[in-house]
């Protein structure tokens, strides 16, 4: 079996997750690639040391350009914050090197779209590039997509969604990188909104087509972890209205100041013969109400997404056994080792993370103009 | 449109439930006859004129002979502890009237049996018996019953029932009358533990063969009203298991121990085809699951119970609009007032619930020898 | 004890429900004024009549002019579609009769202005006003209200509030008044967009001061009872993002193509010490997460909110046993009858109507407009 | 670091389990012993074989006498069927082997005597038993037992226990392994039923002293995978009232034919001063009761048990990030060696399953003689 050498450049909360799906994934999968943990790189050298024995990686490295030229590596793994994504990724595509980053794709539709124009180019070269949106691995968001492509809720009207935390509820929570534009970009925006912005579009196959939106920072500013204070630059909720172009009018909201939601990114689409409905909290159920049976039996079913007829659940337990948050990033690298190994281009592409960049900047344009700003597909389409 | 006089004797918990239902029958649904609360009875006169004010009998009285003697009666409706459903049921029925009598319908079979007797003596009069199983009169458990019947959940194998309070968890709550057998004849068991019984009995069409039975009272002794305190003579909580005679299995449990549960009488059916279950908390929603569907979309569904195709729900409100526990008690009075008028014979009858008489003290034998005890069907049937 | 002579304007599903409140209510609560349903008013003659045997009323009338003049009542309760209310509303505060108003106020905000003036004046004389935003009296909504007001969730961040309903998704449901702008104002936004509104705006003490808002009318034309079709002229669905006075950002959604949900009124509130959560469909519960518990016990807590300690609750049955949704009305006439026996102004009155009226209208232009439109809080405060 | 070398047997279902577990023990946790996981050993050289690759063993063997015998390996991790546990455990601690040895720790008392009895010789010359009852190890039941040894339900008044599966309820499922008592020693009882019966004296930390039970076979017959059809010579379902050591009564039900149950796993407390209730369907959540709350706050709290607060959590994802099923074997791993590192004895012990086993057989027995049989403490306290 062939191998994919891979090597991941960050090693925080996203590098950890990654590492479990690259540990795991040969393991509940079969696949006719086998996945090398090669070298993890970090800036610290001590710190990328322990990552690398803690996480399993066979080596370390601080120098990520060194890393990407490497001559024993197939892939490259980008778990850094946003604001380095460009710069890695795009290099590593001109490496000749397969691309997962992490999203949002960048900090910048700018940026974005550098790296999709940089992706399009390898990919004529068999080089591939894909964006970490890891909840549409989980099986029952993969689900709620094979029911609405199958007509089971029929013509869509509303999409409702929401992904709500609560983890700087606290003003004395410090300002941490997340909290800063310059190296996140945004706030609850970029970092939770980018992920119900992808994931409803790709279970509705409909694309946003404007916005009307509000952000807030309800806590200006925070403890710096050297002492002081320093300036919140980011939203601490992002609000917006949206159409999408199969006629479906919309409503999102991202936060981190909904206490006692610790992980709630929850949607519900409702169409013209059923409706569907998904809370993270719980991943692995589904709800699905099928206005197609008799009148007096129907109701918002509970699937449990556990059975082997579940997107990706064979390759687990028996039914009623439940899958956790680390197995969204095993199903994920599953499909772009086996999209790599059959010659296709994994999803979602740098191009679908570049759209996704362009509503969040529409989203921002509206909130700071307080009018409806037309998401520019022609854009997007352009690449 | 005729009338039917109701008398109604006691005028506590239950007789204001029965007011309730006396008062909006008429209103709720298109009914051949008119109820008129002609008087309400109670020992003590200024307590029962007091009743007949605020929950809107015409008249009071203090005598229950004098009461169900009287020729502008043609219903007595019996809401008083179960030490006196006998004497007065009885008597009532000798006097020409049709008899409401709450549950449990006796304190001991004996009694039971008595009243069964004399039930079926008035029937072939025309004079009309009910016990008062108010539960059955809700939507979701009328149509956990019409699933069951219609073979939607296919043969029963398990069935599930607790009934779970806790109003008697602090060892301060007084020596109530409900804690003497002399008066309530039994506790936890006479007086939700009948509930659980008849509910699953009718919504299964099936009759327990016989129990295996544990009973507790954890708190022995209790504060009397007047000072004091006095013997629990009562269970606090009774278990058993049973079979049924289409071949079901079950566990029953009802207490007044469960902490947090305050009205939780749950039922949950088990079928080769499907299960439904349903939950009094939330007595306006029955769930189902339906094995027959394809297997990527079976789940326990939450058919909320409001729509017009649900039983009695077509006389209330739009669908969505919830109803209440009192509803039960309208909808009880409905079906009686609905046999009275169609000369037919009301359900549960005097020997359905001598039945469940009969089962409830194969649960105290049982509980007292620690050994099997079977349901004596014969006596049941002999009436 | 005195009277309160009652005669109610309109009989079809809100005349229905504020009838079973006023059958009801002296016998659920003990209250200084006894109701008494003096007369039932509607256009038809033979539909009156009936009504007025149905619905418990002692006669029945045509003319609702000569209702309002009579000196045989002391309150006018008006439950016609929205385009009388102005009308009906105005003549008979000026008559001198006490006016309760169905929801929403009027059709337009220059009337709910002229009504808000009427009721005003009428104060001033002793004669009370009441709108009839019912929501506000379910016991899970007033106890949420007691916990913001008692600063149990700190300073509010987030609201949260949609009301669906699914009971036109079909494109061959008519075209019934509820779907003419001339006849309801509006669509969602005014039958159900209202009642989140005034709740939201009820339980957390704050005011809406702007909004950025979508419509849409999936189904534009519809059948005729009569044949042939009609163009439906109000919005089938009403979305809007808020800020609110206190400093919380809000979202908006109210819609009849919510395929599934019968009746859903939901509202949460984050702050910065817990969240609330309510949803109608299970009316009885209200979640509240208290965020200074100790970390590790922290959670959404299903309080059943039928406690004698609940509000409303001690009048009726045992903790655990659920009411309905026509207690609703029973509790907004029981806080009316109180308030005109202790001769204080009843709330809602107009004049919060009024503002309701006015965000609804601010919502509308912002819908026209696509931008914020603020609220014109001078307004409603000039009153 | 120093290394503990595993020899498995047995790949199965609980094999892959085990399997993930050591894989993943040290990435997760940081343990001053690293997993090695040397050989997995089959009867089957080419299933054995593929079983080392898929599962990511060293290496693979046939012959399990051989592999106990080896000085290369520390620890011997039985995942057999229970008719080879007592055989298997007892030569590998005879060989100096730590021993993990899955549930039921054997198919008889008997066996499970002998094997406890060679774990006390054992744990003389400082070599670790442990018995795999895994749901100890999810964080919320852990938790639920801290929050009961922390007194705060107060004193246990009942426990309410089932484990419901549903995947032999259709009829034309074959005749394996698990249906035939010769290999499995009992049905539900033993398989589903053991889990319940440990669970809940771990988490109560109260001891079983009497049963009354009743066991059924639904289906007798069933087909073989050979062709024809075989007797079923085991329980589908087990159901049994028991009494505890500390005052409470408890039901328990272990079953295979809950249509559309597939892992419920359910356990509910009632305590003097609240209650606690778990779901492994919904396995990353806890309900408790706080019956010491203000009473209007009371209700029951959904615990996400997903904070770095609770047990085991602070090694895996932020709050609100879900494990899943596998995860209670990594927990289960590392406590066995934190254990075997800190030279301490790990539980479950093989005593520990002794007495469950001990249990299990009362069941069996009380089923056959249809009368209430107590649980043999001194039997299990002479070891």
């Amino acid at each position: 079996m062939g191998q994919l050498r891979v090597g991941m450049v960050g090693h925080a909360f996203m590098g950890a997750a990654h590492s479990q799906a690259w540990r795991t994934v040969n393991h509940a999968f079969d696949l006719p690639l086998s996945a090398r943990m090669t070298v993890v790189c970090g800036r610290d050298e001590q710190r990328a040391a322990a990552a690398a024995v803690k996480l399993g990686w066979e080596s370390h490295a601080t120098d990520w350009r060194a890393v990407i030229e490497r001559n024993d590596l197939d892939l490259v793994d980008v778990c850094t914050p946003g604001d380095t994504h460009a710069e890695i990724g795009i290099a590593a595509l001109a490496a000749g090197k397969h691309v997962l980053c992490e999203k949002p794709l960048a900090n910048s539709v700018a940026e974005a779209r550098e790296m999709a124009a940089a992706a399009a180019a390898a990919e004529a070269h068999g080089i591939r590039a894909m964006c970490g949106f890891n909840y549409r691995r989980v099986p029952a968001v993969a689900l709620m997509r094979e029911l609405v492509a199958a007509g089971r809720i029929g013509e869509i009207r509303h999409v409702r969604a929401v992904y709500l935390q609560d983890w700087i509820v606290d003003p004395q929570f410090p300002l941490v990188w997340r909290l800063r534009k310059d190296v996140a970009g945004s706030g609850a925006l970029g970092d939770i909104g980018a992920h119900i912005v992808d994931l409803t579009q790709f279970v509705t196959g409909q694309l946003i087509t404007g916005v009307s939106a509000l952000t807030e920072t309800f806590v200006r500013s925070r403890p710096l972890s050297g002492g002081g204070s320093g300036e919140v630059t980011v939203d601490d909720a992002a609000l917006f209205l949206a159409r999408l172009d199969g006629g479906a009018v919309a409503t999102y909201e991202a936060t981190r100041f909904a206490t006692g939601r610790k992980n709630g990114l929850r949607v519900e689409l409702n169409g013209s013969l059923g409706s569907v409905a998904f809370d993270f909290e719980r991943m692995n159920e589904l709800e699905f109400y099928d206005g197609t049976l008799p009148p007096a039996e129907q109701g918002f079913s509970r699937i449990l997404a556990t059975e082997p007829e579940h997107p990706y659940m064979s390759a687990w337990w028996p039914a009623g056994h439940p899958i956790g948050y680390e197995h969204t990033f095993t199903h994920e690298v599953r499909d772009l080792v086996a999209a790599i190994a059959d010659r296709k281009a994994p999803t979602p592409s740098f191009a679908d993370a570049l759209q996704v960049q362009i509503v969040l900047d529409a989203v921002e344009r509206s909130a700071a103009t307080a009018t409806w700003v037309p998401v520019e597909a022609e854009l997007a389409a352009a690449l």
